[in-house]
């Protein structure tokens, strides 16, 4: 059985949190906007969100608002941290007690808003206006997001990695989970849009950083990361690069 | 067993969406911050969040990265959405199906989505700023939020409750799900934060309105609405009225 994740075609996105669980577990999908086959691409996609409810004419009664989502025989599941909620005991990424399989996605959620944060730095005003029209908020945005946000979340999650009694370099028990994974992706984001500010600050979270690197050397991440899969960053995603909202 | 919760004690905030679900369900639970009695009150919420995580010294090895949480026996469950999803089969408020089950997270997930961008119409710079520090861009932010965002989500919900072939006055099924109880409270809280847009654009979401009048008239959720549990909203909290955001 084939995965069916529905996602932008262009971006990591949120869509990546999700690509990356798929990936390290060797699971089998098929990135539905990206494919050029029948019934593939983004409208596809659109089809069946329900982004301009009042137009949407698709048969389904439970439509997600937006990507990404996947598809599960005739389910939708949508919401990042939520997919991975669903997708984990199935790619045996998050510990089998349901303590464990509940702070795992209590850290993901916690990534979400941090994630919410990252795209409104270069977005504060509206996600429909370009950058171009925000600028001098975004500047203001980022100098604050770099200045404490950045440090409160990483704090947070090199705290729990301290605290982790079985193994400080993984956030949750003894192995990989999709928190593992999406934490990595946060520190390649940051390091894409912020790179002196990270470079700076970095010392403070070693093992968040061992964590990154023991992610980056997984096999089948590191197959993928090298893969025409892996979209670059770019300025259409969460995670830009502009130089000047680094000053 | 009494429930505890941890949150803010002056303002609806995140916590009313957990606070509704254990009205309405007739559920005990102790409101941690608001108490006076010892080992309440703010500080004591505060030394189980690893918000200041460098500082902390509590024994527990998982803790929140902020409020709202709830303590059951040593764990701490935290973030709004998922703490709904672990009390909501207890408290019967979301189908027994996993699917319906999932659906109803989903679109709670979709509601935080909503609620983060109704804070940054008066927050759009930094939460640490005041709001007098970033009206400018709150006015720019507010105006595309009532012009676009309002209308976009509130035409998903409607268009949710529309397609529900069981009921058209529930999100999920035939009976209250804890969605439901949130959508009262958006709605509520956008009517306050900006009442003349509402008045304008209720119209067009018909369903979402019985939802609301549906769940403001259900007993204990009445009861709860005329008492002093009930905090009153205000200019601390995620929805404000500001009048100047809305011209």
């Amino acid at each position: 059985m084939h995965y069916e994740l529905y996602y932008w075609p262009e971006i990591q996105g949120r869509g990546e949190f999700v690509r990356l669980a798929l990936e390290a577990a060797g699971a089998p999908y098929i990135d539905v906007a990206r494919g050029s086959k029948k019934g593939q691409g983004v409208e596809a996609m659109m089809k069946l969100t329900a982004g301009g409810a009042r137009s949407v004419k698709a048969d389904q009664t439970r439509l997600p608002f937006a990507p990404p989502f996947l598809k599960v025989d005739e389910e939708l599941i949508a919401q990042t941290s939520h997919i991975l909620d669903y997708l984990a005991p199935q790619l045996k990424l998050v510990p089998r007690d349901a303590a464990g399989r509940r702070f795992t996605q209590q850290l993901q959620l916690t990534m979400a808003d941090l994630v919410v944060e990252a795209h409104d730095t270069h977005h504060p005003i509206a996600s429909s206006l370009y950058y171009e029209e925000q600028k001098t908020a975004a500047r203001k945005r980022s100098k604050i997001f770099i200045a404490e946000r950045i440090p409160k979340f990483l704090d947070y999650f090199e705290h729990v990695l301290t605290r982790n009694p079985h193994s400080h370099s993984h956030l949750v028990g003894t192995s990989l989970t999709y928190a593992d994974l999406s934490l990595f992706q946060v520190v390649e984001g940051l390091r894409y849009a912020f790179p002196k500010s990270m470079k700076r600050g970095e010392k403070a979270w070693p093992h968040l950083v061992a964590l990154h690197d023991h992610v980056a050397a997984l096999p089948r991440i590191a197959a993928y990361l090298a893969s025409p899969r892996r979209i670059a960053f770019n300025e259409n995603g969460i995670f830009r690069r502009y130089p000047e909202l680094e000053r």
